[in-house]
Parts: C-alpha cells; sequence; structure tokens
C-alpha cells in the first residue's frame, strides 16, 4: 500500500514556518508497512490542492492532508475533498458537541465564526481533536482513502497516533531505524559502509548540522542485523538511536551520576542553555548558563581577570578553559563548560577566522579544552558549537575518547 | 508560467530535518511572476524522484530540484533527472576544475570518491557552488525546463539567487508581502479583515508561536494599498514585513537609541539569549544573559532574596520583577528582562498550570510585569514566552501600549 502527505498553508509553502507534520506522519505509515511516495506542500488554493489531492490518489491508495480545517476563508480543506469526491458538506452535531465542550473546558464563550468548523463532507467520519477546535475526517472512496488532520502540529500528532493510525490497514511491519553520528563527515561515513552488504535493508546517508544519521529500512530481521554491524563501525561515534536527542542522551547520563552541570557561553549565546533545557526535568541536573557576550561580563559575573582577555583574547583557550571552569564554581556544580569563538558573519581575522571556536569543560580533577573551526552562517556555527560541546560531555560521562 | 520544487533526502521526509530550500525558492519563484504549484518531498530512491519529476513537469514548465548532488550511493538527482530525460551522463572538466579549486581553498587534498560528482546530464549547463563541493545544474528540454542544486541550505542559497534565477524566464513581478502581527489571535486578526475590499489581492492569515502573519499576494499598486489599510488596522501590533524577525526589530531599536540590555531567564532557558545573539552585531547592545534555572542561581548569581521566592514562589510577579531589576544591574545595562514560569510538562498546579509564565522589565525609572498563559508543548511554551517579552521590549523602546 502507498501513501501520500498533503500539507497546505501560504505559510508553509513560503518557508515562513517549518512543516513539521509530514515527518512523523511518514514514519507511522512506513511502520506499518506503508511506501510513502511524497510529501506534498501547498498553498491554500483550491486549484492546488485539488492538484495535491490528485498527484496523492493517482500514486497512492491513502492521502493524509494537514491544515486548513481553521474558521478563515482561506481554510479550504474541508470544500477541496468534498468537490474531489463530488459530495457536499453537511453539519455534523458530534463536532459542534466537541468544539462546544472544548470551549467550555479552556472557559471561554464559542465565537460565532467558527460554525464553519461544523462542517464536513458527507459520509465521512469525524477524527475528535483533544488539543484544539479543529476536527478531522476520514473519507473512504473508491478504495481510496483521503485523511485530514489538523494543521497544528501537537493537535496533529494527537490525532494522528490515536484515532487515525488504528483506523488504517496495516500490511506488515516495516523497521525503520535511525543511527545518530557526530564527529564524522559524511564521506567518512561513506567509506566506512559502502562494501558493506545490507542484505536487502535501504541504507540512507545524510548530513545536518547535528552530525551524519544512517537510515535503514527494510525487514525486522535485516534491519537489526545491519544495525548492529553498524553499531560496532562506529561505536562511540553514535550517540543515539531513531530521534533521540543528544540533549536527551547527555540528561540521562547526567541524571543517572547524579552530576549537575553549569555552563558559560559566549559566541553561542544561550543555545547550549536552550538546548539542555528543552529537556523535561532538567532542573534537576542543570543548575544555570552564564551568557557572558561583552568582556566587562566575562570578568563581572564569571570571574574572568580582563589581563587574561587582554593577553590571550576573549576568544582563546586559556579564556574558554577559565569560563568553564568558574561557570562549574559559580554554578556550584559538578561539570562546568565554556564555549567562546566567532559565530561571524564578521569579526574574522587571519589567525581566528569566523568559525574558530574554543569549548572548555572543568570537572573535579580534569579539564579539556579543545579548538574547533566550523564552517557555515552564523546560526549554523552557534548549533555546531553547541552539538560539539554537548558531544564532548556526553564522551566524558561515558569515559570514552578524547576522555576515556 | 508554473514552477514545483522537488526537496530529496530521507532525512527531509522523515521529518529528522527541516527542509529550508523550498520556501527561498518558492518566494524567489513567484516574485519573478511564477505560480508555484507545489513543494514535493521525496525520499533519495529513484522511483520516488522520478514521480516527483513527473508530477513536476506535468504540473509546471519549470521544476528545481535540491538535494541529491552528493558523492554518495543515495545521491541520485543526476541519475534521475539524466533517466527521465533520456540522456547520458558525461565527465565534466569545469566541475572537476571547480570542485579541484573548492578543495584548494580549504587547504585539503580532493578524496577519491568525489568522482562521482564530476558527472553531469549530456548537454546540461552547469551551477557553480561557490560554497561546496556539489555543482549543480540546468537541464533544457521540450520546453521545459530543470534545474538542480546543492541541498545545503546555504549553497542552495547562493546558487539559486546568483546564478539560476537569473536564467529563468521573466513574466511580471509579482508581490508577495507579508505583515507579521503578535498578540493577537488567528480569528481576532481574521475578524477584522474579513469584510475589506481586497482589490484582487490573495490574501493568507496564517498562525504560529511567532504570531499571526497576513500573507497578500498579487500586482504591485493593490498590494501596496492593501498592506497600507492592514498597517492602518493592525498598527503596533505589526512588528515587521517580509520575514523580519522581531528579533531584528528590536536589534534596530536597541542600536539607534544606543541602549543595553541584560536578560535573566528561568523557564525559557537561555532561548531569549540565543534569540537575541542570533542577529548579527548583538554584541553592541547584548551585555550578558543569565538563566536561573536553580532557585540556588536565582539567589547566588542574580541576587534575589531567597526570603522572596519562599514566601512568593519562583514562578511569581514579584521574582520577574527582580530578575529583571537585578539583571538590569548586574549586566550594567539600562534595560532588563526577567521571565519565570512553567514550561511543563510536569510542574504545573491548579492555581499555577503549565504556561503560566511571568515576564518583569525594568528600565530607569520604569518597571512592568506581567502574567501570560502559554499554550502548547514545552518548546511552544518557551518560544511563545520569549517572543511575548520581545515584544514588550518592542513595545516599551517605541513608546507604545502597554508602556505609552
Amino acid at each position: 500500500m502507498k501513501a501520500t502527505i498533503l500539507s497546505t498553508g501560504d505559510e508553509v509553502l513560503l518557508g515562513e514556518v517549518d512543516e513539521k507534520n509530514g515527518g512523523f506522519i511518514a514514519r507511522g505509515l512506513i511502520a506499518i508497512g506503508f511506501d510513502v511516495i511524497a510529501r506534498v506542500i501547498v498553498e491554500d488554493s483550491m486549484d492546488k490542492i485539488l492538484r495535491g489531492l490528485s498527484f496523492g490518489l493517482d500514486n497512492a491508495e491513502v492521502v493524509v492532508i494537514t491544515g486548513g480545517l481553521g474558521p478563515t476563508h482561506d481554510d479550504l480543506t474541508r470544500e477541496a475533498v468534498a468537490s474531489f469526491f463530488g459530495v457536499k458538506l453537511e453539519e455534523r452535531e458530534e463536532a459542534k458537541k466537541h468544539i462546544e465542550a472544548f470551549f467550555e473546558r479552556l472557559g471561554r464563550t464559542l465565537p460565532p465564526l467558527s460554525e464553519k468548523q461544523f462542517l464536513f463532507p458527507e459520509g465521512s467520519e469525524i477524527i475528535p481533536n483533544d488539543l484544539g477546535t479543529a476536527c478531522g475526517f476520514i473519507v473512504k472512496k473508491e478504495g481510496k482513502i483521503v485523511a485530514a488532520l489538523s494543521g497544528v502540529p501537537w493537535e496533529a500528532e494527537n490525532m494522528f497516533n490515536k484515532y487515525l493510525l488504528p483506523k488504517l490497514p496495516f500490511s506488515g511491519r516495516i523497521f525503520l531505524k535511525r543511527l545518530h553520528t557526530t564527529g564524522l563527515r559524511e564521506a567518512e561515513v561513506y567509506a566506512r559502509v559502502k562494501d558493506l552488504d545490507l542484505r536487502g535493508v535501504k541504507l540512507g546517508i545524510c548530513a545536518s548540522p547535528s552530525g551524519v544519521t544512517l537510515y535503514l529500512k527494510g525487514e525486522a530481521d535485516s534491519v537489526s542485523q545491519t544495525a548492529e554491524v553498524l553499531r560496532g563501525i562506529f561505536k562511540a561515534y553514535i550517540y543515539g538511536e531513531d530521534g533521540r536527542t543528544i540533549e536527551e542522551v547527555v540528561a540521562e547520563l547526567l541524571w543517572k551520576e547524579g552530576l549537575t552541570l553549569s555552563v558559560a557561553e559566549s559566541c553561542s549565546g544561550g543555545l547550549l542553555a536552550h538546548r539542555l533545557t528543552n529537556v523535561s526535568g532538567s532542573s534537576r541536573y542543570f543548575k544555570c548558563g552564564i551568557v557572558s557576550y561583552s568582556n566587562e561580563a566575562k570578568e563581572n559575573i564569571l570571574d574572568v581577570p580582563m589581563s587574561l582577555i587582554d593577553e590571550k583574547g576573549a576568544v582563546s583557550a586559556e579564556v574558554a578553559e577559565r569560563m568553564a571552569r568558574n561557570a562549574r564554581y559559580i554554578g556550584k556544580s559538578d561539570i562546568g563548560i565554556g564555549i567562546t569563538g566567532i559565530a561571524g558573519p564578521t569579526g574574522g581575522r587571519p589567525s581566528k577566522p569566523v568559525g574558530t571556536v574554543y569549548i572548555g569543560m572543568s570537572w573535579e580533577g580534569g579539564t579539556y579544552v579543545e579548538k574547533n573551526l566550523f564552517v557555515g552562517p552564523r546560526e549554523v556555527i552557534k548549533y555546531r558549537a553547541t552539538q560539539q560541546a554537548l558531544d564532548l560531555l556526553r564522551r566524558l560521562l561515558l569515559g570514552v575518547d578524547p576522555f576515556g
């Protein structure tokens, strides 16, 4: 069975908002045996939605649509699906009750313009939305299934997993395995796997600022055997699997060991603290972050002597080390991290080009500082600096190279 | 003339990496008169790329492909396009020279496996890549144009704007105007515009955690007249236009006024500092950020008395105000911001549910604190808290309500 995913919205077509729904829908559909032909993104226009629907149903048995179920004039999904199948829209009492109950839970009165949201294609089955007002629906016709979900990611994810997925045909489990590495370039990863016997597994290799991810897709046994071989090849370069982030990995390690962490950031500007605190429960191990963007702040808050900054430069191994040590001390933590560098696009010079980043770590009985040269625009350099800092922390906690 | 955009990659199909290229390509194509039918995302598989190409060329005259030009076995774009048009791949000396020069600039030797990257469809024109090794190409055949660009966003953007766009047919300027508001709900925005005479302009209304954006598309005069009407309706709710971020807006205001800023964050965990420092040149006005995640850090680094925390709670108006004031004082800045709240998913209680966030501001001669209740998962609550803090700062700097 084949499927396509159709996302609607001017804001996603124009790249103003990242399309967050297609990914988890694709993974969910693949896991129950669907071949996902494509994700298609169109603006809120009847013509474009109909072309996307046609492509989907010409190439697949199932189309999952997200977005376009809201209350405004450019929410067109229900009209488009009804028009495609030549059916009318009808008011559905159950949706009305659902939306009224939702507003009641919020303690607000129902705004008049939501009435459009009670309309659904004739003969469709309603998909409840536990987290918002836009109910979805399923239409089954001529051997095809079209399902429509809210465009709000957390609403769509709940609707998809709880209500839609159990209603779709199951044609055998397909295993999707993702091994996330960091610290190797794409060509280095490829060189280590290109002569492997893949046992019929589809292997994808994709580089991003987080590192290089290996994607395996196929039958359970072949995927798990291939994954085991790859784990043996990449060892500690693999920091996580199946969407686990490096911040979640270090969170678990810190928590298990009962260790606490504080960080001092210059060029990464708070991103390291932000990533660490994206993990729920991070207050158990994360004590504080100091974004010492000015030299004055480095001296006043972090106690980095101005004489050291003058002598070695704010971007130097010595300052990174001192930032790490003093973050640890000021935050009364077991581990401290310091990051100082040049995120660009300005501020580089021949001896310290844009992308030069020193990362320091300090713990009881040890210190480590390394110099990195990252490429990319400002935000990518910030991201790569934090990814490398998190990887150093992970290696320290695991006791592996370069901390073995 | 119509266009479609095709992005390849397992990592984008599966949502592991956000697809960053389709948006700027869509905006660029629309600006020179193209009707963009769809963005299509497929995994790295010959069959899927060919289906995507077929859809593109059935519905449009131009297809722009990104990704699949790298050195590994699953980089298939060149093979797919050659197969689609029934031509061979040929080695192209100019690409070889380009890639050799690129490695020379980096001071590295050419790795042997890049040889695949010298191959291009017969008769294609090469698109240089100034920022990486993957050259692109253009094939013109039977009145259709297929162009392939690198999948790395900053490489693709340079290739698209510098080399591809000038080669595409220009069929009249279409104006695309985006007005970004924050502080209003989608239904509130819609209620204010639904009876407007739009002069043939296509109006889109899209909500995201940043706020609600109005999209206008049409002829220059109609778009600019409609935009002017909307500016009159939404006034200071509009913080920026055409992709300008609120952090860029406050950066310019702070810089113009010669004012400096420091921030203290609890639940937003460093995201406010991160967003402020995404703006190049932010060291001119941003002095420091303190992520006081523990109560101990609030007391030791920020001088918030533990007795106040005990009496009012760490999530309270009083603590937010004190965080703002002391961030300002410790950072020796003109303005201080303090954020404290409950990002969830745990930690909520009936009197202070998840999403409760206090934002404090302190400046010479003034203080302001407000309580917010944001909805969404943890990362969305963090984001909304920082968006609201940045909007309060903007309003303060502009001297408008609630600071008028």
